[in-house]
């Protein structure tokens, strides 16, 4: 008897798992939609796996999956994560944490860091204001994390405007809100026509009364069978004045990628060190040192160059240089690239952060004066695309490579020896 | 097969959620009583509708429902929400922020306002003390919402007394904490006898080691079939020093009730501009204009004459004359009422708020010295009651006016042109 | 139909309740073990009883029970909570609280304190730095919390390392943050060797970028039938940079075992007072008063004699006599003991202390000075062991006094009157 209803229960288990069926909408539209999370009409799917297997049509592309499942137990008591597995490679999208993405992974090469920080953590235990302003640090594991939107930069008193219209002074916290901040409305998107592009796009508010009203759609999306991915973000100021925003796109790699050897290469115009620590090797920052003990942290400020559309590439490539990540996207977008090199024992957070910006991570108050903060004006939005590739081919790193070098097309790199003041 | 396990599933989903069976209890009681959370005895409801259809008797009366639910998504994940239809109105509470009243309904006209804030934000996304000591915005949508109770006004620096009976500073942010902690017991009461009021009862603590020890016992009522509702709330010291409180029933309003040409009417003694910006129109307070870009909040300090039973009324009357709300409650109870009005867009968050209060919203290091700080001595109970009707009939509105107009009895408005110093 | 529907029902429910079913792994090993929090590989046991009756074997000893339950409503609501009744008594322990005790209960006799706070709180309703950084009193009501890891006494401004590897300052809050992380692994593990050994063991990770990088693996176990519980616990530092630590073992004890009379009985070398209050009795701290009303809190530093093997005793005995608690610990591990009166009236949280500690809990900053912060090398762990036992009889207590007695083998107790600077 028990058994038969130990077999009731798992059908119905199964049943549960598979219901609420996730329904494709918008039948005339360029792809199927599903929403995972909408807190507007109250949609919320705890767990669901759609995968290839359940189109019979177009769509039925090289073997990919989406899982959205719900983490448990400590910090990552109830994140909403989300795998994206296209066939060549996945990755996990953390709507519960600004739509960061955790890692990717390509046959069990892992392309991410080994952060002290060991599970996903929701943003219930992380205190921004905490140390000083840099309790973000007690969340921060992530490959890619969005810093912004508000402010994106170093903790520190900034000026703001508060409840009676006064000029007032508020601590900024390090590198802003939107990376601890849910996802309101999640969706996933396959695209009817080939190649069957999948997007799954995320909506963040960073918005209140007396304060920014700021709006982040997100789009990260990848062709069934690529080793790409693409982020396609828009931040709309949805307030009736003008706003500033800062958005840096911090994109960290550890070990296996990288290591003692690996080099950085980009199309550098200029080069500066952000701290004192960075000075020491400001003629030569392109390379990685072993995991180093004492190691501290240093940080350059970049402007690279780029083609005719403003667009660039940078690359990270291994030290056996069989391997390699790069970033391609739009300076007129994102003007400012900061490389940080971390270079401290795996224990301590062996890592180097590829970041390109509206801003570099001064606290804001010292980016305005030098104007690297956009301001948008009410209903106005702005874009910012990036697109992620991971090459494991010594013929297409070089391909990349020689790309970057008539990106730099024999031009100088200005090499400023001293942070600035 | 299938198909029949998935019927199986939707009658056990079906009995799952009219089961735990909320079952009356005090069966000689006056009030038929369900108990919706209870951390004491571990009770907590996660869905229910119970409504006038589950009762044969005398409490079956127009149409009346109540339904407990939880939020799903984004910051309202977690978040327990109770809506109670009367048959005449529908109106949202909020257990886990601290029993405020998000909204109410008439016939698809929403009382309430458009805030930035669009979701019904679980405390745990709120640092009250971050921004300078305003984290309190990030969560604020309610149409009524409590300020208090240790401390209700603006932020800043205060003495209390620490762990070691010393006399230390704390930061006080903005109107105080009880507006974020959720209530540890809710109970739902249908009066047996006509005209069978349904009562929403929740209690709320503000309670710690050398802290306050403050519960807040409150009620929310309706008699089936009318638009009106009572707040009935106590709040008691159960520490054993004298314990000051601060209570402000903040009620806004923003359209369509709001609008160009809506009207605040009230018994007014005396009114004084709180802020710079309300020294404009300190000589007529009492009308709106549209949302205005760039409008910087304006609030009014008043006291209101009341009859001999110290009982008031105040109005909002919206442009047309033929919509209304009313608040009535006695002045002894709440001496201090405050005018806000924040006539920026509707994207800004265009908004007037009725503020009924032990104080006026001034840091409580302001309002101490003015006497305006309620000290409940060890065991003392203070009782809140203030009734808001809605109304859409001009005669009923007309009723409202000349009652006030026999409150004010003609006697004169002081007007103080200046902020207080 | 119904009703055999309801029927299915339950029967599903039960199913589910004792789903996920715990594994007994390691057969091999010298206990069972079953894993009911483990963040890495995703599981987590919502509510589950094991008990000896699931036992066939040598384990089967004396009537108990591990329940693991989730607490709803309130601040407790997703609060883990593990009960573990020996058969002669019972304690809870809160994983997410840190793996704190909560209470200990014999017969009806709770051994714990009653604080304002009621509820079990989530560590979500806790910012530490409010109120100057005593916010951790928001949810402090444990028998037994541990004050650490990276710092355990007084809030106030310290130094710390930050993310440019510069020396900055830090508001350090009141006893630290372990309390109030989440347990990542939980697991029971029952000996199969007589006594059968009841263990559960918790890992709690303070560890973070730029921060310490702390793990705290705790065991707090017990043996069927006894009144007797210990804990073991190794905290390691798993960066590759020294570490400070501080570990505060906070053991509270209220009524009914504290009343006037009651004496607190231990091998005292020297004792002085904390605070200002404190000197008034420091002749005589050893007994406590009734409740009082306006008494503030009085803390008595301690050093304590042991024994050749570093071992101490200390006792909190009944004004009758006949109920006594008793901590045996070693004093290399934990050289400074505190006491802690806090004498006030019942509803104000009339309270005793008896906390082992590395250190006093005066700020960090003070503490340094005087050498009484660990430094743990890279990987280094250290070790610290604690006994609590239940004692209600006479002649059991009396032999700890004996034995406590021969420890101070009549050396003096040095009284320092006045204290630190």
């Amino acid at each position: 008897m028990r058994r038969s209803l130990s077999t009731v229960l798992r059908v119905v288990i199964f049943t549960c798992a598979i219901w609420p069926v996730l329904r494709a909408e918008d039948l005339e539209a360029d792809s199927h939609r599903f929403v995972l999370i909408d807190t507007q009409s109250g949609q919320w799917v705890r767990e669901k796996t759609l995968s290839s297997k359940n189109f019979d049509g177009i769509a039925k592309a090289s073997g990919w999956s989406v899982r959205k499942e719900v983490l448990h137990g400590g910090k990552q008591n109830g994140v909403d994560l989300i795998t994206i597995e296209n066939g060549a490679m996945a990755f996990r999208v953390i709507p519960t944490r600004g739509m960061s993405i955790l890692d990717v992974e390509i046959n069990d090469f892992r392309i991410g860091w080994e952060s002290p920080v060991k599970e996903v953590v929701h943003p219930q235990w992380v205190n921004l204001e905490s140390r000083g302003g840099i309790g973000w640090l007690e969340g921060f594991n992530e490959w890619m994390v969005r810093c912004g939107l508000e402010f994106a930069g170093h903790p520190g008193v900034d000026q703001f405007t508060d409840n009676t219209g006064a000029e007032a002074e508020m601590m900024l916290t390090l590198h802003g809100k939107v990376g601890n901040i849910p996802a309101s409305r999640v969706e996933l998107l396959i695209d009817k026509a080939p190649p069957h592009r999948i997007r799954l796009r995320g909506t963040v508010h960073e918005s209140m009364l007396f304060g920014p009203k700021l709006k982040l759609t997100t789009e990260v999306s990848t062709i069934p069978g690529s080793t790409e991915l693409t982020i396609s973000d828009e931040v709309t100021n949805i307030g009736s004045d003008p706003q500033e925003i800062q958005l840096i796109y911090h994109t960290n790699f550890g070990v296996p990628l990288l290591s003692e050897g690996a080099n950085f290469i980009a199309p550098v115009q200029s080069v500066q060190p952000m701290n004192a620590a960075a000075t020491e090797d400001i003629d030569a920052p392109w390379t990685y040192a072993a995991p180093t003990k004492g190691y501290i942290e240093k940080v350059y400020l970049m402007k690279l160059y780029a083609d005719a559309n403003s667009e660039t590439l940078v690359c990270l490539k291994n030290s056996e240089g069989n391997r390699a990540a790069t970033i391609r996207y739009n300076v007129d977008q994102l003007p400012c690239f900061t490389l940080w090199k971390n270079l401290t024992t795996i224990e301590n957070g062996y890592v180097t952060g590829l970041e390109p910006g509206t801003s570099y991570p001064f606290n804001r108050s010292v980016e305005r004066p030098h104007g690297r903060i956009p301001v948008l004006a009410a209903d106005e939005t702005r874009q910012f695309t990036l697109t992620y590739e991971f090459m494991n081919s010594t013929q297409q790193i070089n391909e990349s490579i020689e790309e970057i070098r008539k990106l730099q097309n024999d031009r100088p790199t200005e090499i400023l020896q001293d942070p600035p003041e």
